[in-house]
């Protein structure tokens, strides 16, 4: 199965230039959602990772099942202002804009191997911000992984100190 | 296994006066989280769906196990905004502000049964704004779940035109 049939791209959305890829029809096909979270699974079998850090919201899509059926603690990555607890936070510079993301303080600790789950790794940026928010905490990031990279962007070099997942490149 | 022990309160937030609910420790641990998922899928099991409509963001955490599991669509309802094509919209009254929320027009057609999940049915607007939306469409809602309601709320009474399936109830 081609999981890129089932991400068409909308041209100027949501700002003129940008072409943005639509998960949607890949949410629709019950039969390519399962693939791509299980393809997730298995892309990352290797990396020895105890929790999975999701991003809000999108990568909670695909972190939620993922770890569904590996057992393991989700940590959701928010937008600044959503996490009720104490937290730490970072700043990254958007696609679009400036964004603040947050973690709870009590989400990582060390000895703690944490594997970072998005639908899109487009700059690399919110990705990245991820990983200081986890090292930030004493935890070890054990890889970034997405369905989705834009490699135009050139996210790969922004990640260099980690491994990355992907399934789909543009 | 007792879900409450898994969702603390927090008091005043967002706002001052507000006793929120903690999802973060469900998430955290694998067992709760697969228990919320499956008692999730078992009390909707009679309801007849045949896509599940997830609430952005925290609906997102337990409708895509739940989609992955039953081999069902997923069909996000998000804020104004994030949708990339044609989408309907509804305007609702929140708990502390208006929000608009919308799905992809093409999302749901006649002779759809739709299940919407959400983390909390708290004041019911937001369940019933997405009913709004599925019906709009078309399609039939076949019934609404969330792991949290809070009862004081009066979610119950505007939602009495459909099946409510919540877990833990404050």
């Amino acid at each position: 199965m081609d999981l890129t049939d089932y991400i068409p791209s909308v041209a100027d959305f949501p700002i003129p230039g940008v072409s943005f890829k639509d998960i949607t029809p890949l949410l629709a096909s019950p039969e390519a959602f399962r693939e791509s979270v299980d393809r997730l699974i298995e892309g990352t079998a290797g990396l020895g990772f105890d929790k999975i850090a999701a991003f809000d919201a999108r990568g909670f899509l695909w972190a939620a099942p993922m770890a569904y059926q590996l057992a393991l603690p989700i940590i959701p990555i928010r937008k600044a202002g959503k996490l009720p607890r104490e937290a730490v936070s970072d700043t990254y510079r958007g696609e679009y804009d400036d964004v603040v993301v947050e973690m709870h303080a009590d989400a990582v600790g060390p000895g703690d191997r944490v594997l970072l789950v998005d639908d899109v790794i487009a700059t690399g940026e919110s990705m990245r911000s991820g990983c200081r928010l986890v090292e930030r905490l004493g935890g070890t990031v054990a890889g970034c992984a997405a369905v989705i990279e834009l490699t135009f962007l050139g996210a790969a070099e922004k990640l260099t100190a980690y491994p990355v997942v992907s399934l789909v490149r543009f």
